[in-house]
């Protein structure tokens, strides 16, 4: 049995100008030494419980944050995909309020649009794909949208944010309907959005309950 | 950098007396040797393309069996699912028809019910109930369980495979409408079902374009 390369590699992905957007850093190290990548790294099979603990100590370890949502995508593999020989990356993904990049303070954290993306190293630029392509499907019947709102929202917002991911206008009354069905959001005694142009907007915050868990329903938002 | 044991890990389920059941086999080797476990091996870097090769070499390897339909489900880890070590599992699942099973000759494939499964080793219990889940969910809104039919069937039958993938009965009117929004079946010409004591049945097959890949509709057939 020859040896096999095993990683993790993590999507985080955020919502910048209104358009999903991943973090890259550049790699330390050969192969690809300088070029924006996917953080990753190699599992520690002598203190990582399991892909997922790996998962999070690298996105820890390489960009400063923990994001409550951290799911596994796939797992990709082969010969070619590492010139240093047969390989396995277990990639997850993660969403998260771009504040949220700023604050953990790494500055060498970029954030790219995920729709002009080219020229990734590995297979980075297909596991971003399938990444997005995941959180968009998963989006539209679920709250996974609301890991990419800061703390405290309006429905307003809320709703830009999904139709951000979904990449389409949303109708009010189907969005309020299906949020409502989530269960997933409580007002926040006493706060209002103030100082836009509109009256004030009750602000809104994930119940406790779905702060690292998903709520879904069985009709897509988006459905025909 | 420790070595990680990498291996894949199949679960072949097929329709039983209408329920769903898994395909096992007693294994050659220790650790539990003699017990019924999942098809699965170690991946061979020397020859295999990625994991899905090493999933399909294996399955066909085990069983005799080569699945139109193998999907990753996902990969499970650890330093205590096997007992030789940090291992990883990437695990697939496949759909047949029984009769497939049973034309494919390999005695030793033992079908039991995923419903009274208990006591798998390493983590396979997990995994099947995984896969179970994924099928249950990915039913409701694709073309997926037609992989549990034979080459030819009636609407009614498809009607009653669907139902006993989801466990639960499916409106006549509803079933009929999703199967044409999934456009995925034809007519056999001349074909039809006799020797029941209904009036004859039109025969139905997968469409060509089909037969290896999903249809998707967007909303669940069992949405409330």
């Amino acid at each position: 049995m020859s040896e096999i390369i095993c990683t993790v590699d993590i999507v985080l992905l955020t919502l910048k100008e209104e358009c999903l957007h991943v973090a890259l850093l550049r790699r330390e190290h050969e192969p690809f030494k300088g070029v924006l990548a996917l953080p990753g790294g190699y599992i520690h099979a002598e203190e990582d419980a399991d892909t997922h603990a790996a998962a999070v100590r690298t996105l820890q370890a390489k960009t400063g944050i923990a994001s409550p949502y951290l799911e596994q995508l796939a797992t990709f593999s082969g010969p070619g995909r590492d010139p240093r020989g047969w390989s396995i990356s277990i990639s997850y993904y993660a969403l998260v309020p771009e504040n949220l990049i700023g604050e953990a303070g790494h500055p060498h954290v970029e954030l790219l649009p995920v729709e002009r993306l080219k020229g990734l190293p590995f297979d980075h630029l297909q596991i971003v794909e399938a990444a997005v392509s995941r959180v968009r499907n998963k989006s539209s019947y679920s709250s996974l949208p609301v890991y990419l709102c800061g703390e405290a929202f309006t429905l307003p917002r809320l709703q830009a944010v999904y139709e951000a991911v979904l990449g389409e206008p949303v109708n009010k009354v189907s969005f309020r309907r299906k949020i409502d069905e989530l269960g997933i959001l409580e007002p926040i005694e006493g706060a209002l959005e103030t100082g836009k142009a509109n009256r004030p907007a009750q602000l809104y915050r994930l119940r406790k309950e779905y702060r690292d868990r998903l709520s879904l329903t069985d009709r897509a938002l988006n459905a025909r």
